[in-house]
């Protein structure tokens, strides 16, 4: 089964900013995205990866576009403010039908990763090109697979404690920085039907987007958050349940048969 | 220290619905704020409850009111679109700063609750009388405390999952009904500096808040989830926090004073 | 890659009891296992399982045969006291250094179980013919794919809530029956490098595993609890770590090179 | 209510090592009882502490003065193989009766606390005075009441991931290193009716347990953790439960009179 990934970009930085430009010059989309063309081709995955930006946001992540997207990777910093809200929203909609959704680095203070945690996703911050050191705190997880610990960041934007977002459903990845803080850095979060994995590193003026290391992790997101196949991408139900209705056939008190709950 | 509860009664069902009025003549709201006052008394707390209704929302649950509320507890059922969209963002914002908060039954589909879950709070429904048991699952959890094992309600509206909520921080109770369904409906959830209470027994057509059993219930919830006073009520931080910042004095980059981070 | 599933049975209840001998004529560890075997075929897995018994548990889970497992499931009831100690902790073992490990029932009160949940494991329960129905709470668990919401059993031991576990890291089912009482049916925990899920339905009186949904469980569970096969199998690790340690090429103190830590 | 708190010391590299003689001349179990009573009497506790070493543990710690114990802390480091297994046993019951656990530093790895995790608890160490900083990361626990964000300790041995312990039930603090590591160093874990926190800052060869900072999370920890006073300080009961035996006075099926679930 073909995994289809949308890489959703701002672009933004890559316009004014020479530092940027220089880093990514084809603009950050295009390396995530070439990212995880190659890494999970190397994995042995079917994969289709297409690029939306912000520039026509409307079209690029329209209801056909997420409807037929099994994971979306956000990257959003100096414009969160220029996507429509009903984007926002239909990006949480689809979220909590079952896509998956990767907000990276300072998508953490992104329209739709605010309205699904529902907290202010506040934190400290730095850009003084401090040294970052991701390490695994579980044992098993597949998004830390095949990656050492820990992964060092030679520069990177600190982030730091307290990171205001609900304790998240499982904890991967914990970082430090040379000038001292900490940061819940991989954070996977259930919400829905929908599978939620905010990873920190990525700061527009460091090329960690290059780094093989936090490739690999991106791919490991990617499959842990696609969507089950066989399970309909639909809102968990809301309905009057008559007395008895899973035993002889599910039908509403309103007569519309239940051909399904979750 | 007083504890200083508002009760938030919608108001509508006692208005127009003959066997609310029945159980309820003085209104849900005042049945809710007298059971906290004399149980949370028999405790040995100091409290003060006042009651805010939906008719002078503006009023009662102004920016002064809430600054001044440790605890807020929200019963709303057929009118929660009419609640402004920015009291519920001012409650919201509140309980991320340290107001605890405790939505009872029908308030799953309240306005700040959906705001603070980030998901649609869907799930099955019957009102057909069923018997629900409130089974205690966390061994030494304080909402627990006092009440037996487990509280049997003879007559109750059905809520069955999937109850789309985020796991919840703490599994305090979980219920069953008569028809077969299950539900986790006693929930504790941390947002920010805030403490949260989901607990779903309380129709307006049983009886149920004139159960003592389910007064401790509230009771313990508003004990729990009050505020540390010695915590400042605001958000956790967002800011600029230069290299070293911790050890000499916290100042932004900006020059501003850091008194508090969280 | 093959999945590598050890099926261990008391096989004691088949040896005195008629109502077991009826509805498990081979024991009921060949029909788990033939359920495994069959339901994961049919989801096109490559699956190699075989059976260990009480009888020869010295050898039936040898070292070798642990080390050569990937997934382990266990039934016991009657003889938990006959597992040997170091079996019970070389089972223990295996799990924190990856093996999937797969509780059945009535191994809720099994020596390996036990210890790796640090809890007494105690419940009620009631050998009375109740009818079990198994409610998904997790809309996207891997465990709960392809199965009804709920299941229901038409007969089963009722086991009842307090159950004196850790808080599951995912909960995937709760039941209830028709005596009243709920139970935290399938829990996830991660413990070291190893996944566990604990799966309550399957008494010994009752034909629970002839049922195809019941099957289906098994299968998904143990697809979700097999070890990573780039990851090695060894536990976590404990090490005297220089500073730098993870920059110039990992050496403990005692000059040891570390190749592994998770 | 009197908080009957019990500081069990090992008492060992006080006999024998200078560095830890000149930091406590009377013992780090002396140093921990008197920041308790001091830091909770100035919180208005009322606080009975008394102290327990290894050389006559069996009488320290028996079952007398467990049952007399609300909150129990312990430091170990070199003798952990010299607790009696039956001590640790009867701890850990005591624990999952509900009895407060505060293990503290190297007791990581003492006999109670990795029976009541189930796992090895191993984990990264390296004593060469690094500077530790102790973030919170959990807005409201009165755990980080009245404590600086971050805590730094100037010099302490080094802990770091991967910490092989389960996912703790809330994460109070976590540290980095000088030397670039983090440590989940402040862990909260309920097991039966007890709660245990985990708090890592400590080394003997440093004088931790004297800083203010320090001192107040123990009395933090200490409120805690203490068990509620009406509730019976026994395990969760196993018992066979009579169809309907919550209706209608519980007695068990042997006629035992159920008067306590929880």
């Amino acid at each position: 089964m073909t995994l289809r990934i949308t890489v959703f970009g701002e672009n933004r930085h890559e316009k004014v900013d020479e530092r940027v430009q220089e880093l990514y010059p084809e603009g950050m989309h295009t390396t995530i995205a070439g990212a995880l063309t190659s890494t999970l081709g190397a994995l042995g995955e079917d994969v289709d990866v297409r690029v939306a930006l912000l520039d026509d946001i409307e079209e690029s992540l329209s209801e056909e576009v997420l409807a037929n997207t099994d994971v979306l990777t956000w990257w959003g910093h100096m414009a969160h403010q220029d996507v429509p809200d009903e984007v926002a929203e239909r990006v949480v909609r689809h979220v909590r039908e079952g896509m998956g959704f990767l907000p990276l680095h300072s998508a953490h203070y992104s329209k739709p990763f605010r309205l699904l945690m529902g907290t202010t996703c506040n934190l400290l911050w730095r850009n003084d090109n401090d040294e970052e050191r991701v390490w695994t705190v579980s044992g098993s997880h597949p998004i830390a697979r095949g990656v050492p610990h820990p992964i060092v960041i030679p520069g990177q934007e600190m982030y730091g404690e307290m990171f205001d977002i609900p304790a998240p459903d499982e904890q991967v990845f914990i970082s430090s920085f040379s000038g001292g803080e900490v940061f819940r850095s991989g954070c996977c979060f259930y919400r829905g039907k929908g599978r939620i994995f905010y990873f920190s590193p990525g700061d527009q003026e460091y090329p960690v987007y290059h780094q093989a290391e936090i490739q690999r992790v991106l791919a490991n997101a990617a499959l842990w958050a696609r969507p089950q196949e066989d399970r309909e991408r639909a809102a968990v139900k809301i309905a009057n349940a008559p007395r008895d209705w899973f035993r002889e056939g599910a039908r509403t008190a309103e007569g519309e048969e239940i051909t399904r709950v979750i």
